[in-house]
């Protein structure tokens, strides 16, 4: 009788235990994806985004203006997207996995900069109609300039916390 | 006598040859720092974010909007860290080196990003007024509407030449 080497296909599995699975991850740093501080990010960009599109669609006066309509557009694409990923997130936290696989990393990192490009130009654009109504024409009374500004501001921080969900998850990309 | 193992001070270093060192880089993708595809890179940005800067400063009103001397300021800062690259890039191919340092690189890096977004920013603020004045308003015959739409349009390639380095540098950053 020769030892167990010789009956490889034998050899069993570990006895599976209740206890759950431990919680440290290799290689994860706070804020990538299916962390609590990954989490914290995604909700912060929707809540940001979401106050930018209401504050902006409040306003009777923003169809008139190309960037605003914009502004709306990225915003509005970027609470939808944040709140995907919040979701997946959760979930992550919740079964205690995390999200090892590079197709999907891949999947994220692309999206992030679509998403995070668009919401930036947006922000960017209608700041410069902002300032250009404020500081250079001085015809805020006619216009709603302070919801204008609140939309640009909520849309500017959520670019804020989205960008270090684009950089973790791309330098996560570089260094699997 | 011993071998040469105890006398490890001893040990020569290989000769000099007067072959130049082989042109074969590891891990370097063209486009990153110190390739012909980068330095190729570099002077893309350099010569889009100089054309708008020369071509917003012929307008005579440019001063009035402030979105339009922040893109000046911008794309100004752009073309200088462009061009230092640019002899950085020339010198280190002439040369035969590559950049492997990681400070060196993280500098590049952190360099790019704060460019390519503030050159990305200006051209989305210049890019709301020119829409705002040409589509919206519809006075771009008082205005130096062309003008202003060229310089933006070079301020945008040269952001779209800056952002293949800012992310090729990330990259070797993360995976060094």
């Amino acid at each position: 009788m020769s030892g167990p080497a010789v009956h490889p296909v034998q050899v069993e599995a570990p006895p599976m235990t209740e206890a759950p699975p431990p919680r440290v991850r290799m290689k994860d740093i706070q804020g990538m994806a299916g962390t609590t501080g990954g989490l914290f990010l995604r909700l912060c960009q929707f809540v940001f985004a979401a106050v930018s599109l209401c504050v902006m669609a409040s306003t009777f006066d923003f169809p008139v203006f190309t960037a605003f309509c914009y502004l709306v557009a990225a915003v509005g694409l970027q609470s939808l997207w944040s709140l995907s990923l919040a979701i997946l997130d959760a979930y992550a936290i919740l079964v205690r996995r995390n999200f090892r696989n590079h197709a999907v990393v891949r999947l994220f990192a692309v999206g992030d900069g679509i998403t995070s490009t668009l919401t930036f130009a947006a922000a960017c654009a209608s700041a410069g109609i902002t300032v250009l109504m404020g500081n250079d024409f001085e015809n805020c009374d006619i216009n709603n300039c302070k919801r204008f500004m609140s939309a640009t501001a909520m849309a500017f921080l959520s670019w804020f916390a989205a960008t270090p969900s684009f950089l973790l998850n791309f330098w996560s990309l570089a260094s699997q």
